[in-house]
This record gives C-alpha cells, sequence and structure tokens, in this order.
C-alpha cells in the first residue's frame, strides 16, 4: 500500500523564491517532497504549483498548516488534499450509455481517485442497469414548464449524496446559470467535436455537412455559456468520405468516452487549475 | 520502370451497373485494371470512381476514348489523366519559408508527381533560395492600391507557366474572387488550424487565448470564400500550457508541412473528387 | 432498416478481368454493387475482392449462386455472407475485466454485426458479471497436469455454442496446436503490445524495462505460434519517464479494448483477408 | 530579447531536501527559477532535476558556482549551461537527404539551440548540395579494409570542428566501439523503425513482410551495441496493405525527420538525462 501524500495546489501572483519557499516549508518539516511542478505565465504574471510531499507529522494537522502558510505567507489560493481521499461524485446521464457504463466501470475498477454516488437522470432509461452496479439513481423529468423546479431537485439531490463533483456523461440539458452559480462544485461536461469547432447541437450532423477529415471529443468544466468554459482534455480521430453520421457517432464515442475519463481522472487527482477560462494540467 | 497506366475520375448520377459497365468497358479492350475505388452518396445520389488500368493499345487514343464513352454512354463528368504526366505546379510564398522548402524538396526528391515550374511571391524574401533551387521566382509586390494590377500579374505569369495547380505555400494575401473566376485551374491552400476552428488571422494566438489542447493544419482548396473551400486533409498536434504562442507555430510548421505536402500529392495522384464543397479522397 | 445485402470476400490467382466479371455478373442479373474494393499483390499474383451488392432475386439463392460462380467460374476461394447474418461469438477470458466489459457492452449497444454466445474462463472471477448481462458462463479450470482435458471442454462448450468466432479477451492461457486444429472457427487474440515488439509474457514490463517511449496493442489473428498470427489492427500511446509499470497498465488497457473491438468489428463484417500471414483488411 | 538563463541537469542518489536545497541556493542569490521539473526513480533511488533560472549576478560566475554547490555539497552529477549557448553539432549523413535537408533548414531556421558546424560522409553525393548551404562538407570513404582509418579521420574533423554533439541522418555505417570510447561526445542516431522492433537491416522490409500495421521511427543515442542505446524519442504512422514497401519508406521519411529533429531539439535543450539505458525527458 502507498504511502499517504499530502497534495497542494496552488496559484496567485509571481513573485520571487516561491519554489524556495514552499519546497522549504516542506523540508524543514522534515517531510518528503515526491513530484513537484510548476508554471508561470509571465504575461499574466501568475504563478502555479502542483506539489506533493509525504508528511513527517499528523497528515492532517500538516496540510492544515500548509493551506494557513500558502495563504497567509504566500498570499496563494490552495486547494490542498490527500491521497486517501475519495471526493464523491454525481453522474448525470440522460438516455445515452456509453459514457455512462465506461465512467461507473473506471472507478468500479479502482482507476479513479474517487467514488461515483448516485446518478441523475432526467430520463428513466438507465435505471435498470444503475441497479445492476449497486448505484442509486434519481429521475428528475426536465420539461420546458418544469426547468426552475426540475433543476431545485437536482440541486438538492447533489447536497444530499455531498458531491464533490458532477461529471455530465452526455447529459443533454443545458444548466441553467442559476443552476451553476448555487451547485458549489465543478461540472465536468463532454462535448462531442473539437470545441470550439461545432459547439451546440447535433456536431456530427455539423462535421458531416463541414466535410471535415477528423472529428473530436472535448471535456471542459462547464459554465453558464454553453460549450465555452475552460478545456481540460480534447482528442480527435480521423474520418473520410465513407463515414456516413452513424460512422461518426459510433467513432465518436470512442473519444468522448477516453476523454471524459481523462478529464475527470486528472480532476480528481487534483491535477488541474483554472484561469483567464484556461487551465493549466500538471499530467 | 513502372507501366504506364490511365487513371480516370468519374463522377456524376448513381445509375445501376456503372462499376460493371465502366470495368467491362476496359475489359473487352484487353486492358487490365490495377486498382478500382468507388463511392456512393447515397442522399446525394452521386457515384464517383477513381479506375486506373495499363492501357492495351495505344494510350492516348485508349484514354480519349475513354472520356468520351464516360460522357457519351456514361453522362459521367471524366478527368482522364496518365501516370507519366507531369503537371506544372506554381507555388506562391510570401515570407515565411518552411512549406516553401518543404514542398520544393518533395518535388525534387521525385516524391511528387508533378513539375515545380515556377515561384510567384509577394515579397523578395525568397528569392535567393529560389535560385539556389534553379527555379524562376517572379515578385509580384502587393499593396492595397494595386491588388487588381498583381493579381493581373500573377494571372498572366501563371498562364505563362501553363500551371495546372497552384499551391499557396503559406502565401498570406487573399486572392480575389475575380482571380479564382479567371485562374483556370485549382488552387491550394494551407490553414494553420484545425477549420473549421479559428478561420482568419492569426490562429495560432486566437487558439491560445482559447486555450485549446490540440492544435491542427487543414489544406483545401481555395474558394472565393476564405478559408470555406472543400478540405482535402487535417491533422493536429497536442499542446499544454507550457507553449506559448512561439512553441505553438513552431510546432505548427510541422504539421502545416506534412499537411499541404499530403493534399498536393493526393491533387497530382488524381485521387480527389469535389462535390457540395466536400472532397472524395481515394487514398 | 437497411436494405439487406450479400457481402462477398474473394481471393485467388490473378487474372484479367476480374473485376468485370464479377460486376458484370451482378449487374446482369438487375442486382445493384453499394461497395467493392479489391487489391493485387503484385508480388504474390493474389488478387482480393470485397464486393457487396443488393440482390435482384431471392436472397440465399443468389448468394449460394455468386459462391458457386465465384469458385467454378472464377477459381476463387470465396466467403459469401448476408448483411443480415448474426454470427455467434465465444468469448475467452481469465480474470481481467476491462476488455470483457468493453466486448458485452459494444455487443449489447448493436455495435457489433453479431452475437454473442457464451462466456468460457479459466477462473471465476467473472462469472458474477456475465450473470448480471444474462450470458451463459462457462467455468474450465485449467492447469499445467489437465490442459488436454480442459481443451476438450472448450471444444466440446464452442461447438454446443455453435460458434463461428472466438475472442479472447486477454485470455491468459496458450491454446495448442491440437485446439487450433480442431477448433474449425477463427481465433481472435489482444496482445499488450506493438508486436513484434514485447511477444510473449509481461510486455509492460519489457517495454519498462526498454525504456520505450510509446506502448501499444496488437490484435491478431490467433496461430499455434504465440504472438506470430496475421495482425489485423494495432494502436499505440505515448508514455514518458513518470509512467511507472502500472501506468503503463492502466493506460495500455484503453488501448487493449479498441484495438480489440475494432478487430472484432473488422472481421465481423466481413472486411479482413489472410494470405502469407498477414491480412487485407477493406476498411 | 530573451535574458539568458542558467540550466543545470542533475542526477544522483535521492536524498531529502534536494528540491529545497537547490531552489533556496538560487533564491539565496537573489536568482530567479523561470522553470524546474524533478523526478525520482523509487526503485533505483535516484534524483532528476531540470532547473532554469535567471541568474542575479554574473553568469559565468554564478553558472560554475552552482556546479561547486551541486557536486561538493549535494554529490550529484550536474551539467550546467547558459540559455545563449551554442553547442557545435556535427552532421554524419550517407547518401540519403531527407534527414540531411531537413535539419540542416531547421538549424537556418533558428528553431535549434546550437550550430551546425559541418557535414561528414561516406560518399560525396550531398557534396554540393553541402556547399549551397554554405557548410563545410568532408568526405572520408568508408570500406571494408579502410574501417580503422575512415573513424580515425573522422574522429580528427570532429575534434577539430570542437563538436559536442554528433547526430547520424541516415549515416548508414556502423560505428565501432573504439569510435563510441574515444569520441567524447554524445552521438544521436535515426533508426526506422519503433525499436526494439525491426533492429537492424532493412527496417521497412521487415514491417512489410511481417505485415504490421503502423511503423515508426526511433530516435536514440548511439552506443555500441547497435539500435540498443537509450531511447529518446518515438512516432509511428498507420499502414495499409495497399502500401509498398517504396511507400513505407515515403511514409517512414516524414516521420524520421520529425523523430530526429525533435531528438536533436531536446538535446540541445538539456532536457535529457540518461541513466539505466533509459532516458529521462523534461519537456
Amino acid at each position: 500500500m502507498k504511502t499517504p501524500t499530502i497534495i497542494a495546489l496552488l496559484h496567485g501572483p509571481d513573485q520571487p523564491g516561491l519554489v524556495s519557499r514552499v519546497s522549504s516549508w516542506i523540508f524543514l518539516r522534515g517531510s518528503n517532497i515526491v513530484h513537484a511542478d510548476q508554471h508561470e505565465d509571465p504575461e499574466a504574471g501568475i504563478f502555479f504549483q502542483r506539489v506533493e510531499w509525504i508528511p513527517s507529522g499528523q497528515i492532517d494537522e500538516e496540510a492544515a498548516s500548509f493551506e494557513k502558510f500558502a495563504s497567509e505567507e504566500l498570499s496563494m489560493k490552495a486547494k490542498v488534499a490527500q491521497s486517501t481521499d475519495r471526493p464523491k461524485v454525481a453522474l448525470f446521464v440522460s438516455k445515452t450509455d456509453h459514457c455512462f457504463h465506461d465512467t461507473i466501470l473506471r472507478f468500479r475498477s479502482g482507476e479513479m481517485t474517487g467514488e461515483l454516488t448516485c446518478i441523475i437522470s432526467n430520463h428513466e432509461t438507465l435505471a435498470e442497469d444503475a441497479e445492476r452496479y449497486g448505484l442509486p439513481f434519481h429521475h428528475v423529468p426536465v420539461s420546458k414548464g418544469n426547468k426552475a423546479e426540475a433543476e431545485a431537485a437536482q440541486l438538492k439531490l447533489v447536497q444530499e449524496h455531498v458531491a464533490d463533483l458532477i461529471v455530465m456523461a452526455r447529459y443533454m440539458q443545458v444548466l441553467s446559470d442559476d443552476f451553476m452559480n448555487k451547485v458549489g462544485c465543478p461540472v465536468i461536461n463532454i462535448h462531442h467535436s473539437f470545441l470550439p469547432a461545432f459547439a451546440g447541437g447535433k456536431p456530427y450532423h455539423q462535421a458531416h455537412l463541414r466535410g471535415v477529415k477528423l472529428i473530436g471529443a472535448t471535456a471542459h468544466y462547464a459554465t453558464a455559456d454553453l460549450d465555452e468554459g475552460p478545456i481540460i482534455h480534447q482528442d480527435v480521430t480521423r474520418i473520410n468520405h465513407r463515414n456516413a453520421i452513424p460512422d461518426l457517432i459510433r467513432k465518436g464515442r470512442d473519444l468522448e468516452k477516453s476523454v471524459f475519463a481523462q478529464a475527470i481522472r486528472l480532476h480528481l487527482d487534483n491535477r488541474i487549475l483554472v484561469y483567464n477560462n484556461r487551465t493549466v494540467v500538471f499530467d
């Protein structure tokens, strides 16, 4: 079994000596850095760091001390986690099941540093499959008339399950500004195109019409602006003139699964920092 | 040395028996098909075929007969070429030299089924290099005031060099509708993004600003609508947060070179058919 | 619903007029070719063709007639299938479950032109999961002492389930020459390296030791020579010095799933011809 | 113009506080780290670091002081370079010219942090092209009988040109143990397969015979054991049954160029550490 570690994600205005001050704080306590990665955006003047170490002292106390040090002495925003954390993840789905199965199986196999806590869907299609996996399934129908009530019900469920992250596995509804403001945890979405190309609905149809030679998938943090959030991960696959729209959809499924999974993994492993609608990904 | 072949590119309204009629015409003359590829677009009701064969008779006569057969008996548009053809290619450049060198060296190495006939540029930057390669270099300055005259001079040069194809190796000027209408030969352009994302100017700057995780390049036939022509080939490469704009430009150069070269090769090998602003590429 | 088609896979000594004779046979019956692809290996003097058409007559009779025509008049080996065929597939597994789930879910989603008929395993690990999917699970323990009996039991099961194809989803036992000779249907295996590199056991450990920068997966037809059979499909993914063996295993799982699935799909869609220990893949 | 930096590549037995001690040494002098990356191999117990900083004092003095600090106080092997260094590179070629042109053009374009100082070839084929580029060309014929003399002549040339690096751009001769022992600078070779597959001669022929679906290229440090040295970079491209050996050679050329260039760039940017016949590449 692996020795538990503390993982800190820091960012804030650049200033001389940050690498030294962080590493010395850790070293002087007798703790041992196992990974450290940093980045400076010279234009924005922002410093970013991910540092992971084996604590010498009691882990909760050392994590809390570091957080205080980072914010008070370095004036950096810090997210401090522990390698033994198992964040709770709520999975939003509609009817489409490929990302649903893929995500659940990855959590089951231990590939993800977290715990799937519930399934929330606007359709009952996947209820039986969720049950077979032993996962709570909540059906919250969404219609034109009940959007506000439905979102309120979703928020209540997310809170009851104490979700630390929402992942939308081809959940086909737009979340309102109001939902995004209230939800209080990050939301990762998978879009079935290489954004910014083919934002909005039916991207495979758009791709077919434009005659592109590559199709893609993009995982991003959801924001109030649809398909405009910070991009976490993207990938593409080659298509040709023989591929009709159903072929694009089939090929795209594999892309969507792997891109979505990679984004969730990077988030749960505390490898992503967001600024200026972009991401720094320490992979 | 390879036996000379006839290559026909056909397209037109789909009708029963086209594969049979084409192959039988060839077989009954005692000629021998070496490659054949076909495609039907069921929505558009169009049939496409590329067929290559070793003629039994005199090659020019057989090529001409087939063209007559295709248009008169099959009512298909046919482009009939010979494997020994060496189409003349005019290379348009500005100051940027990576696609310039790459394209010239590929023609020199015999990798391309064609002949570079001249370099036309709006700057003198690459004149000396063109000379070293032994290629005619024509400097046609372009400014806001002289666009029409400059294009007239370019057209004259293209005609004098009897160019069958124009390739724009990062030629940084938009060609007018008038030029496109008069030029009388296809024009291939390389755009430094995965179109339709980041059309227009400074695509690497756009990509950096949006925070994408992939950059791309797209080779397409130029049309009067900038960056809207039929896409021939695309590719992408992975970038990360450490890559500033100069890194994107450097990484992009390799993409641009290989995507541009592949598009030129496919065209010269008579592998591309265009319809509805898309391409069928028989590769 | 799609119109049923006949699909013929032909190969044999090259001879003039094969494309014409095949297409004319179809045309003259009033049937309509929807796809045709052919290939000649000039060194080996062998012709390969995949042709798919909508029959004008009764489909079984037309398929049988074509098979007779191909073998008797063209002296070609022909496999003639119908698009409505649902070949039966037996899935061999051990304890590892990623290819197991992935394969089953792809069959369930309708992505595969065939039917999973049973699971055969040398361990009971996946029995419960198989049951949840509603699939017959047969546990055939294999040990040093009982290999011959175990293989006899496996053969019996394969025959009882009338399997047309065996797919080994990380089945960790070598099949004997005797098994391969008796089985009477193709066997597809997934190997977790880019063969011929790292054949044999523990390829990820071999890859780590050699310090390669890419890991791969290879789907191939199993033959009596382990890891030496005809390669159907391969893919790779990038790794770096930070990736320890567990990372290679995790990254490799995604490769194995997609490469294995693509090979099974190509086989079931009648797109593969084998000769000289290589494959012609009409994709 | 960029501010000059010092770049240190360190490696040695892991010990607590290395990150802290290195960064504090830099910080306490008032210098400013712009990049830092580190890696520990827990099995081997080795620590690796690349750190780049803007010196506060006189750059040569600060670089020398750091080297002393690293070796004497940290007991680490250190290579300390400056961003303004322009290492001298000797290019070995035979007759094949694609990597030759590509490498020279990349140096000319300023893409490489170094200076091409001479061309050494066992054939005169590329003499004229070298001259056009304004590069000294040395013809050292190699035959069965004169290998020792030829290598002595090559060594003399390498020393006269004070080369810091030799790059073999498809130089088709094996260098002897004796040469490798005496040369005193690293040698980068490009092999036209995804090693360890298809080591030795005619890898494209081997690939064709085995029927692989991917071909590759591998850049590695040359060692006395042919094709067995530490791998720096690898890439692959997809092929199919239509690709005869000349197609593999053509497709492979593009791979070889880009893989070779990437390896040279990584080396010149001081991003590579070698241990246990593997590389740590801080890219």
